[in-house]
């Protein structure tokens, strides 16, 4: 006998924020009500909506102004509402408001990837104790359902490797000056005009978001404590329109990428710019599209494309969690299966490699004074820290800075590197601080 | 209080069919069984195996030979055993064993894609009227996990569409005649000896088993009955170098694609090689690998790209059914997730367009013989039925064959092109009987 038939009353769900991705929420439970309950079985209702700005226009002639309150305790401390759906973001309030609605037995739905990525194992930890679900299916990739397939459409893998595109602002702006031309102030101004950059875009193009979201997925993927603060982080703001083009002339481009690898006991997990051969598929994901690529060691190498941010692919993530979390509800099982896909008391911290310690092939751009033998010099300092040259570019010589030199090295080890980078950058025949982009050659 | 900290036994797995994919879920079971405990809290554990050949080495020497029958029955009797893995194919016997392990009370877990078009239906009401599981992500796209994705990640969406490369041996025949020439039969061979085609590989070129494959997604998006027999199937043998290489030439890449589309009340379900622009992403997806491009009214475009066959890719997504059914299992609750995603009893039999009232673009090789006013009459025709040409691609001439003629036409109704068509080839300047090649530009 199904508890299901025994349920008959709506689920009643409340919602913490009506900007962009609760607006794209609520027109989707809205507009597909029907559908939802054809998968459940029963309703699921809008009870309550908090947000601090109740007059500006959403586009959503429906709603009914009566639901909307700014406080958003009206929401946490309802005993009726099953589900508290997190959208403000950010940390405070956003953190005591989940602890909050967990702590009045109130399952949660959220899309806030910097509360999780700061604070996941506090607030999974205790859900897990109150069999409550948080489900965050929207704080990374957007509409790509990327936590469902390494939880559990994966959940029979060790995964060994996420590579992900997981910053619609800065792939826009890294496409655009690749496909387009222009330099990164004037492109990101573009994209400012153009809604796909925030007025405040540090968190995006910083690489911090894509730290943020590369950090739960590592924990889910490896079951383990990641702490934020170990994921080593480089923006694109450095990026210039002259790497752009070598690195084509190279056979490569040039991506944001977050990168989580299992490197013997250790996590190796990082943001960064990085060269990716052009033939293979993430090189080629442009504009505001996100891609996860996972490796595990049974399934192999599976790649996911689609938005990763916007009212409603967004929206799809949230309400996809509020109908799984439903289902649970109606059967009175929640934490059927565990936040990071291994029983909690099993998550585990997990040692992280050192920035030093990782191994990549390297990017390397110098400005030279045009004269015989800097060459010699540079690739000797390089050979004397073990590091080997695949292949040198020169271009002409633009008398002011110098002349570039490029060069991608085999695989070396970072510290030998910034070590052979620091010596190389004190000779006086070298003008200006050498540019260090990583590459990435397992995708194919 | 979780019934799971109750379970204090393993869960009872048995497998029916040690072929490549039980060997695949056998390996992956067994390696992995200690992140497996980690997730579920309690050990899965392998109790029977059942396979008509006991002989042949699998190259799984840790295997017991204890576990082996030839009985399934052994299995599917067994009242300690939690799960009936059926891996065999085809569709008797495996029908009736899973059938009656359902009798029996066990869930099941199955990668028989041909059994779940023929019937799906009758297997899921019997599961749902017991609340048991019946896991079947292994029956598309491998290790994809493309089931869970459009049934729970896209939970929120209304689907619009699916193209689906859902077939790896016709995929790496296609992409071999694309990128390395050669023609079917010769490429087919090829494959044959590399062990990606079977020795009879009806199946897969004839793209039948990409029929079965469809069927079963498209009653998942449309949480309809969808019978098999209307899917309308065509194979890619017919497929010539010729119309590769002139593909290439009007920009396109010839893929065997497997179509669902709402079309207004009615669904729009194919199969047949298909012309997509060549910068489009499921273009360049190539050899061995599926690929999923799905279409949903709130999350937009999402692809997914992956090893669609083989032991581990396939023996990962069979595994992480039984993860998922084990869970339902510790709590008690079958069935928590309806097998095609809305209520059992709400899915309905749905409208299928009949072939000739699809629109779509259409590539047309006529081959003429070369003398003045032959594209005249055949354009008149043409514009006789409503066609509207879009380009034309004439190619010296071939005097045996006479001269390729080869049209892109614009959006059109089948019935008008095959009217038109009929009565172009019986036109005496026409030497051959025209090929048609539908093309798809919604795909981006």
């Amino acid at each position: 006998m199904n508890q299901v038939e025994t349920f008959n009353r709506p689920i009643y769900i409340g919602i913490i924020g009506l900007g962009t991705v609760g607006t794209g929420a609520y027109k989707i439970l809205t507009r597909n009500n029907q559908l939802i309950k054809k998968r459940l079985g029963v309703p699921l209702e809008i009870k309550r909506i908090a947000d601090l700005d109740l007059d500006s226009d959403r586009g959503i002639p429906s709603l009914n102004k009566d639901l909307l309150t700014t406080d958003a305790y009206k929401v946490i401390d309802d005993p009726e509402i099953d589900i508290a759906v997190e959208l403000i973001g950010g940390l405070e309030p956003a953190k005591t408001f989940i602890l909050r609605a967990l702590d009045k037995g109130k399952h949660v739905v959220t899309a806030n990837k910097a509360l999780l990525a700061h604070y996941g194992h506090e607030i999974f930890q205790k859900a897990s104790h109150a069999s409550l679900d948080v489900g965050f299916e929207a704080s990374v990739g957007g509409g790509i359902p990327i936590i469902r397939a390494i939880r559990e459409g994966f959940a029979a893998n060790n995964i060994e490797a996420i590579y992900g595109i997981v910053n619609g602002t800065a792939n826009y702006i890294l496409s655009k000056m690749t496909n387009e031309g222009g330099d990164f102030t004037q492109v990101l101004e573009e994209a400012q005009r153009k809604g796909y950059a925030e007025q405040d875009p540090s968190l995006d193009i910083e690489g911090i978001d894509s730290a943020h979201k590369i950090t739960i997925l590592a924990s889910l993927a490896f079951g383990a404590n990641i702490p934020l603060s170990r994921v080593y982080t480089e923006g694109i703001a450095a990026i210039s329109p002259l790497d752009i083009q070598y690195a084509r002339h190279l056979g490569y481009r040039i991506k944001l990428l977050a990168i989580a690898k299992r490197v013997g006991e250790e996590i190796d997990i990082r943001v960064h710019p990085t060269l990716l051969p052009q033939e293979t598929p993430l090189a080629n994901v442009d504009n505001i599209l996100n891609a996860l690529y996972i490796v595990g060691d049974a399934v192999g190498k599976n790649m996911f494309v689609g938005e990763g941010a916007g009212a409603m692919p967004t929206g799809s993530a949230v309400v996809g969690d509020i109908i799984e979390v439903s289902r649970n509800i109606l059967r009175g099982q929640g934490g059927r299966v565990p936040a990071l896909g291994v029983l909690n008391p099993l998550i585990a911290d997990c040692p992280i490699r050192k920035i030093g310690e990782i191994r990549s092939e390297y990017y390397l751009r110098f400005m030279a004074v045009d004269q015989p033998g800097v060459l010699a010099r540079i690739s000797g300092i390089l050979g004397d820290h073990s590091i080997s040259i695949a292949s040198v570019l020169q271009k002409d010589r633009e008398p002011k800075e110098g002349v570039p030199v490029v060069m991608m090295t085999h695989e070396a080890l970072e510290k030998d590197i910034q070590l052979a980078l620091k010596k190389i950058d004190q000779l006086e025949v070298v003008l200006a601080r050498t540019t260090l982009i990583r590459a990435e050659r397992d995708i194919s």
